[in-house]
């Protein structure tokens, strides 16, 4: 089979073997997969990646002890957890210290022909959801995860920093939970997106609001981004960190303190929001696929996602291809 | 009457008229007052201070419009709130965005014979706490700020970074709360008040225990104490921000995220709860006084201050004083 090999920044296509499946695994043929912005991140160094990259996938399972997974359309948690501690018992796999992570941490990616995933990890995807916006269940599932953290009142307003992929889905789940949401970014074409979502937007100019949200949400990927979160922030307000930045960011510690704001690092989220949220198409999310090329031209596709202005690029094996 | 005047790093002692009591101001006779980090760091240049310092103080009312106040012995809130918007109204005017601080913020401060606030501020001082424990009231305040924010159990293990005077009485007051506190610092003889107070306490080597705490309170004063904070929780913990420190901190946002940390910026508190911890005696603060210093040496006892392993250095108006 076809299989994306990421090393010291190259993306390259490999020929591999069929992966084994151990018990209680599933082996899933893919259908389709999103590049998401970590992807672009280890591409760059970060975690010392080296492999197969890739963790937003919709495929088929072909292969599993239990034979009512065969066949079906599904997507797939990213956490392989030991579900024997206390973060698992407490159903928080998603910390479990002995983890592995789909196509980041000690377990080969979603950006191949086939992969393979514990059964306990596997959602079925519903037939109202087609296989491009499948793509987007785990990110949408990261954009919830808010939602798990801090309550959030219905009409609350919070302010969304940044127009890329996940800003626009952080800023349509607040939406669509009954917040008061404001999405502050630099690029017309995106923020529109989100205006033909119903969610107010700003071009962010020299200018942002101060002390202005009770809530803020920094989606910017930038190092700059979590600076301006908290001065946006009312005191006692909440900022949320959802876009990680390698390396160290420099910020001011002073007003975070003084006005007494609280930070809330927030990761990997729960998939049964997220599909709720894509079968009843709360969330939009066409307009967020930017182009779609075949696996055997993922370089192309990555050099792809990583341009100015361009959001979800998506890879599918190529037809015809079958191991 | 004597005031000390800080500019521009310099600390002077100037001759100056007794200050107006607006209405609803009460005039206050200093007993004693404590120099705290912060007045060192105003002293660097933090908020471009020039003026009089000082707001850690008890001193005995002198004039007030509510005669019930002349002749008590007061400690008062630092924060000079409006009264009159939103932030006031919920009880939170330490947020007041038109506040003045004492010794901070346009209101001068304590370290002079006769300083000015608000009756509304003041707080009587019960007999059974002593003038020079009384110096402490608005410390121990912020320290019970936390219990104010964040819900604590009893028995929950809690890590204290810093055994400087903050973090000395921030381990006191989670330890009088019920938490299972173990204090991190450097200097055995700064630990040992704290293992005097029942604490466990640690020496910090070169290693930090790493995601071991469901909570960490960092009171280092130090760039590098938030970074070990955040690595010392456990995914999903809490780490309290209670030390500013001037200028940019660089921390690395990745594990914060990853780990789901949440961070808890935590400034002034109530000064009820304090008063209370330290009329009980449940606050051990004798020890936490290194030195005492007439007023009019007020140089002399910022340098000692600044002196490494120096802890609370308290001034007092000189002896025979009056106007």
């Amino acid at each position: 089979m076809l299989a994306v090999h990421l090393e010291s920044g190259r993306v390259e296509l490999r020929r591999a073997a069929l992966p084994r499946v151990p018990e209680h695994f599933a082996r899933i043929r893919l259908i389709a997969a999103g590049i998401c912005s970590t992807d672009l991140e280890l591409q760059r160094g970060y975690y010392g990646f080296r492999g197969t990259p890739g963790h937003e996938f919709v495929g088929q399972v072909s292969e599993a002890n239990d034979p009512a997974w065969i066949g079906r359309r599904v997507a797939g948690e990213i956490n392989l957890a030991c579900g024997k501690c206390d973060w698992c018992a407490r159903g928080l796999g998603r910390h479990c210290p002995q983890r592995s992570v789909l196509g980041i941490v000690k377990h080969p990616g979603a950006f191949r022909e086939f992969l393979t995933l514990p059964m306990r990890n596997l959602h079925r995807v519903p037939q109202s959801i087609p296989d491009e916006h499948a793509v987007f269940i785990e990110p949408v599932a990261a954009a919830c995860e808010i939602l798990d953290q801090v309550k959030i009142a219905k009409g609350e307003r919070i302010g969304v920093l940044g127009d890329g992929k996940l800003g626009l889905l952080v800023a349509q789940v607040l939406h669509a939970h009954g917040a008061n949401v404001n999405l502050f970014g630099r690029h017309r074409h995106k923020l529109a997106i989100a205006d033909r979502a119903g969610i107010s937007t700003e071009t962010i100019g020299k200018m942002l609001p101060l002390r202005e949200y009770p809530m803020v949400v920094d989606a910017t990927g930038s190092p700059e981004g979590l600076r301006s979160a908290i001065s946006m922030a009312i005191p006692r307000g909440i900022v949320i960190m959802k876009s990680t930045v390698h390396g160290l960011v420099p910020i001011d510690t002073a007003p975070a303190i003084v006005n007494e704001i609280t930070l809330v690092g927030s990761r990997c989220g729960r998939f049964e929001p997220a599909i709720g949220l894509l079968a009843s198409k709360k969330i939009r999310v066409d307009d967020l696929i930017s182009e779609t090329f075949p696996l055997d031209r993922a370089a192309e596709a990555f050099a792809r996602a990583a341009t100015k202005g361009i959001l979800k690029v998506v890879l599918r094996p190529p037809a015809g291809s079958a191991r």
